[in-house]
């Protein structure tokens, strides 16, 4: 995107110093000359350098439309405190002229209190009359996700009497893909593209022109079904219908783009084991919040590890050898079993229709695990067999390492499949089995092989 | 969605052996019967059931549109070898049918001496002009997402004129989202809305009532700031332009969810030490080829490991106990270092516009790091002093161990935050510094501050 093509708002530090001036002086000319007909989401990038009270300033400033698009736009973990900054009668006219979608997500941010008042200020009836009803759905399903605004025509309509419903919601529905068709009860029947209306004559009913062939989903729908469904089909936008099949809003692709995406960063958080949903930016204290329990967590499976190994002090002290490869055995597990969850956490995220049974899956994964296996504990041999010349307790160590290493291999994978399988199935989230949990738990396994083994060996 | 909706396709294990009996015995009934008018999306799930063959067999008998959405369906990787299987001239109705982005993308994954024979075989000239045009295009930046499919109308047309193009567009052109606006040389001015032709009355200008604001990237663009734009301002499709303004196609959303996901998976993949792009259900050799590199680095970081603590054997075997917290400090390390990467690569997908120098970065990084690192090492300290009861070389272990934690905890942000961000200035995929890569190194720098401070507390 060049300047050649559009007004691009340039950002700079220069600037935001300069804006923070500007507002500490009340000088609301600069502010207007330099923000007005500016892009909300590039608004929003500005108010994300300045705190809550200059951010309050500059939103009362501009027009109502931009912000309530830069309010819809800020992360919504942070949108909790800065939306306590307004009292209702401020923020009612952000509500009246956002997306019924986006007026409820931001509506169950405010304490119930607040939210009745911003309710009860609302202009028009019509948008409280949605936002009550959205409200009632949870977020993570298609009811929580959809909006109201739609353009539906009924059947037995002509053309013409349909571009007069475009016509009448026009400001309200500010992108319309399609027209939904439904019958005397709101029961959805089909749709008809724009570009049908524009090519069809004015007196051709709706009925002899209109698609039954439709996808929809009902409110209940789980939201990451729901993106996968618009993923699957390729769709910029669908229908939600109730248990009766009538129409009860749409959801649009923005929507489940912002889904996968969370998605996906709260998985990697999962899996680096930070606790919420933290950025590089944020203060010292929360990222350390964020990052001190899985840390914990694991420095108790260490030192649990540390008394564990203490049980074999003897053996170490009379060969220290052993002692000095269960860093391999260790990493070893650890990245073992990272990679198997990560393949079956891929599994899971795109399942394929058919699913290999649960033993063939597994058999599978014995497999790899025994080919790595062999190979790993095949060169680990070679190269202790080589380093020993012919000592007999070198070779001993050899055949211990390698025996460990194998099993460790086989243990590591077998656990990283099966753990995101079972957490999977007993609903929860599956990315929890990689991480730290997996490698303490694998560590321990991989020293009580390591030593077992040495101990069989040895005596 | 429900099968009260629509018709949906019910896929089974059942019925794919009944489907690959059917193709073995030619009975083009049962596949006509069971598969005609069932959607492409759908069709391609059974077809990954079934073999190169097998698949190919089916798309001979089924209707060319979804044949070639089908084709288009495949995941690329596979889809290579599945055209093998194809001539030219049995190729190019597909490629006729599909819109010219997709076209394109198949016609890469050919030979050159197929690619020129099934674009000499399409029937129609503008698919072939569109698709040679496009193919000078790499695969990854706008030009190779883009589509030349769009409706352009110019500047001094009437609505009635625009509604004649669209209707002369109406076949090529399936989903149209907005009409471009051009000038007498192509370039683009800006767009207008269906909504806006269906309430203009027919005479009027597009001058009068087309909208001048509009976003364009540009051929060269890479696809992930395309994504990235797309994302911000909610666009379901952006117009691509020239570097002389002139509109060359137009790039919509699912091709970008495609770029999100694609994305997301290869950096889950990377930070596993998965080396191709693989998936649970290959074969147990591919997925082995696929671990093993990343297995084997380390295992020679494990085998290196244990040299490096052989220096220490003497320590060891007298203090036994100091090689028993060895997992905890790798272990600390491994977690600490996940996470500080997990963070910033985090933030590098995506980029305030204004970044904290990197003095500023790393200075926050060592404060977290400080405050985790107190934390833990004096939770170990503090079980390790009470274990010791008093016992002076447990009191030496227990400031060893308590030492080296924390310096592990500093060096692992450390490497962790740094490691990824200059990667991504030398234009290395940062991800590489997740994973099994930065855990050797973590741990190879452990060991050594471990066993110095010991060296350091005890002699």
């Amino acid at each position: 995107m060049t300047k050649r093509q559009v007004d691009v708002f340039e950002l700079s530090a220069g600037y935001v110093s300069r804006l923070r001036k500007a507002i500490a002086k009340e000088d609301k000319e600069f502010i207007l000359r330099t923000l007005k007909g500016v892009k909300a989401a590039d608004v929003s990038e500005v108010l994300e350098e300045l705190d809550g009270e200059e951010c309050r300033y500059i939103l009362q400033l501009l027009d109502v439309e931009v912000g309530a698009q830069v309010i819809r736009d800020i992360d919504e973990d942070e949108r909790g405190d800065f939306l306590e900054l307004f009292s209702p009668e401020e923020l009612s006219p952000f509500i009246d002229e956002l997306d019924s979608d986006d007026a409820v997500d931001i509506l169950q941010q405010l304490g119930v209190r607040a939210r009745e008042q911003v309710i009860s200020l609302l202009k028009e009836d019509e948008q409280a009359a949605y936002v009550m009803d959205l409200l009632r759905y949870g977020e993570d399903c298609a009811g929580g996700l959809m909006a109201k605004e739609l353009i539906k025509v009924n059947l037995n309509w002509t053309v013409v009497r349909s571009i007069e419903e475009i016509r009448r919601q026009a400001e309200d529905v500010d992108k319309v893909y399609t027209l939904y068709v439904v019958d005397d009860y709101d029961k959805l029947l089909g749709r008809v593209s724009l570009k049908r209306i524009i090519l069809a004559s004015d007196q051709t009913l709706i009925s002899e022109i209109y698609e039954k062939d439709i996808l929809s989903v009902e409110t209940f729908m789980d939201q990451e079904e729901v993106a996968s469904i618009m993923q699957k089909y390729d769709l910029e936008v669908i229908p939600v219908v109730n248990v009766r099949g009538m129409l009860a809003g749409r959801i649009t692709v923005d929507d489940i783009i912002d889904v996968i995406t969370e998605k996906a960063e709260e998985d990697r958080q999962i899996m680096a084991g930070i606790s919420e949903d933290v950025q590089e930016d944020d203060s010292v204290w929360v990222l350390s919040r964020a990052r001190l329990p899985w840390l914990m967590i694991g420095m108790i499976g260490g030192v649990i590890a540390a008394n564990f190994m203490g049980l074999f002090d003897g053996d170490i002290s009379q060969i220290p050898a052993l002692a000095t490869f269960v860093p391999l055995i260790t990493a070893t597990g650890g990245n073992v079993g990272l990679q198997s969850s990560s393949l079956v956490l891929q599994s899971l995220a795109n399942p394929s229709v058919i699913e290999d049974s649960l033993w063939k899956r597994l058999f599978k994964t014995l497999t790899v695990a025994i080919l790595n296996g062999s190979v790993l504990a095949g060169f680990v041999f070679l190269f202790n067999w080589l380093s020993a010349g012919g000592d007999p307790q070198g070779m001993k160590i050899a055949v211990t390492v390698s025996t460990a290493l194998f099993s460790v291999v086989m243990l590591a994978s077998t656990m990283g499949t099966v753990t995101p399988i079972v957490m999977d199935r007993l609903k929860i989230n599956p990315a929890l089995a990689s991480g730290p949990f997996i490698t303490i738990v694998n560590d321990l396994l991989g020293l009580g092989v390591y030593f077992g083994v040495a101990h069989l060996v040895f005596y």
